[in-house]
């Protein structure tokens, strides 16, 4: 499947998942947001709660994918990160076989994008300056979470 | 960093693995179980609980990392697994920085050993017969079940 959606509803969709970033940075947590699209519906949405839960694991997308349930396959959905997905979340877009992946931006962190192009996963970046911005906010004010949370270690 | 464990060190914490994938069958789960050793400890243990939560992300790995908590690094880590680690639990293993990781089988799925491999992490696949029956028979018993968990659609 090639992406099915529109540049206006990539802009709806992303803001969504900006949302969710919003949410979780109100919570105290790290700005990286998430949904899961199927047929012009969100059907999951999450945001990282690394700091929330004492959970290196629950990561926007991880947590978006597991909030979707459980389902038989993941034919025409498409995942939305407001920031490139880690190798972890990567990892998940393949094992799982979501076609298209929709990242906000992937200048804070590239990750794994040539690794999920190469497993048949179509990966779009939109370069949303917002997403830049708060990620980047975050990152210079709270250096050693952000870290931990890519897994460059600090306090060695 | 090579792997730190002796042969019989490394049945001893497969010992510990295959314990917790049988409490994930206990509770009418898929069998497959991870811990995390540091330091000839373990800090983290898990099954997978797709069935138990409604939660495709809820594999072995992820729940054992998470279960570990937050911690600053993984040098010095070794993650264990019955079953040799899917994409997103490979990711996770490459994204956190494991430098080795221990899998009780490849037989049943091998996965993504060679890309972990090529991202610099140690694989050793010990061809457990005991982890091959268990999951083979769970695999036999409820074919749909673990199609989807390895992400093949079974009903469409």
């Amino acid at each position: 499947m090639s992406n099915p959606h529109s540049k206006e509803e990539m802009m709806q969709f992303l803001k969504e998942a900006i949302a969710e970033a919003r949410l979780g940075l109100s919570e105290g947590g790290i700005p990286i947001g998430s949904v899961l699209v199927r047929d012009g519906k969100i059907i999951g949405r999450g945001h990282n709660r690394r700091v929330q839960n004492n959970n290196p694991t629950a990561h926007a997308e991880i947590e978006c994918l597991k909030n979707a349930g459980r389902m038989n396959d993941y034919v025409d959905t498409v995942l939305y990160s407001t920031l490139m997905p880690c190798a972890m979340c990567a990892g998940a877009a393949v094992q799982f076989k979501v076609p298209v992946v929709v990242a906000g931006e992937n200048r804070t962190f590239k990750s794994a994008s040539d690794w999920m192009e190469s497993m048949g996963t179509q990966v779009i970046d939109m370069d949303s300056e917002e997403c830049f911005q708060m990620l980047a906010e975050f990152a210079k004010a709270q250096p050693d979470v952000w870290n931990e949370d890519i897994g460059i270690p600090t306090k060695n």
